[in-house]
């Protein structure tokens, strides 16, 4: 909880960041009861993670319960929260207004986890200077432009998956710093940007696949 | 692209159903441009996916390149697309209308991958009886009528995640039989039921964390 935790997150392995956000909202269910304590075993059966492993994640945190009682629950939501930096605020731009795009501008979920989107950009000129909630959308001439007046660094890339590599080098171009990108391409950046791949759409492949021809009896061609 | 499919389905590995989508979308964009043929190193070198890795991949969909001419472009993207479940209509129904619920509602994307939310389900009254465009939204309560009458079997769960056990167990009980989960809440399901988990904020939080405390200028705290 001081500033030795932005050594650790340099270090910290992919798995390990991947399992927190569940640690996070199980200790959240479990503050919200305002229950005090929680052992490593308590989460590794709710969460099916084995407790020697939580332990060794939470330690990255420099969090380690106590024997016999374990991990003090209110302390260790708020850390959590703020280690996985949904406690700031992150400003984004976001690119393509359409179905998915100003679906994500809707999210106010985003904003929970400290994802802010001040703009949406797009190339079409009537949704052009209209708005999605309160959040105005602008020409994607103007994102360089805007990038300086705002020094936003975050773009998320919501566009047809054609123009994704397109938009992603247009992004790199205006000093966007990190691309979360919600097509299925697979753009290439340079290696200074960070770039997230959000596919919902191949989990759905894996969903439709895991269901197989058994799970078919609600699955009709549409040709 | 005939019944063979099916038996080759149930052995494929998820690293390969994950880039299958890949694939798709970038021949997607070959097809519309009319091109006629790619190749498999065409294909590696635009995606970094090793081109023996792309040949394997394609091969459990029967699918061979010929020497130097490589795939045909338009079958592949047809196939990929069968293949994926992309070109069925799964019905589904959706569990909790609010920010991100009723964005899903909304995303026509979804549609374009085959599945198609016929109704929402919540416990707000307010809700209750209206719609999200043309999707009604019932009482929870009704779920298992409401089940039975449509013979969905896919429900997605984008409740707050304190409450998604609880829902989970009720879908199980509804007949539900493939459940897409959007909370962090790593829910728990018998062995028969396919569970599905999309944690966006998960990747939100892998994004703060490599972004690191460098890519902090547009980071303020909240509190």
């Amino acid at each position: 909880m001081n500033e030795t935790k932005h050594t650790s997150r340099d270090i910290l392995p992919e798995p390990t960041l991947r399992r927190l956000p569940w640690y996070l909202a199980y200790v959240k269910t479990l503050d919200s009861k305002h229950e005090e304590h929680v052992s490593s075993t308590q989460i590794a059966r709710r969460l099916n993670v084995d407790a020697s492993q939580i332990a060794k994640d939470l330690s990255f945190l420099n969090i380690k319960g106590k024997t016999r009682i374990g991990y003090e629950v209110h302390p260790l939501t708020k850390a959590l929260n703020e280690f996985l930096g949904f406690k700031h605020r992150h400003n984004a731009f976001l690119i393509g207004t359409g179905s998915l795009g100003s679906a994500l501008m809707r999210d106010l979920g985003l904003q929970q986890y400290g994802l802010n989107i001040v703009a949406g950009f797009d190339i079409n000129p009537d949704v052009i200077g209209t708005a999605v909630g309160e959040i105005p959308i602008y020409d994607f001439k103007e994102l360089a432009a805007r990038q300086r007046s705002t020094g936003v660094s975050i773009a998320i890339i919501a566009v047809p998956f054609e123009n994704a590599q397109e938009v992603a080098n247009s992004l790199v171009e205006s000093n966007i710093k990190a691309i979360w990108n919600f097509t299925p391409y697979r753009i290439k950046v340079p290696r200074n940007i960070v770039l997230q791949n959000t596919s919902i759409y191949s989990d759905l492949a894996l969903m439709y696949n895991r269901m197989g021809p058994a799970g078919n009896n609600n699955k009709n061609s549409t040709k």
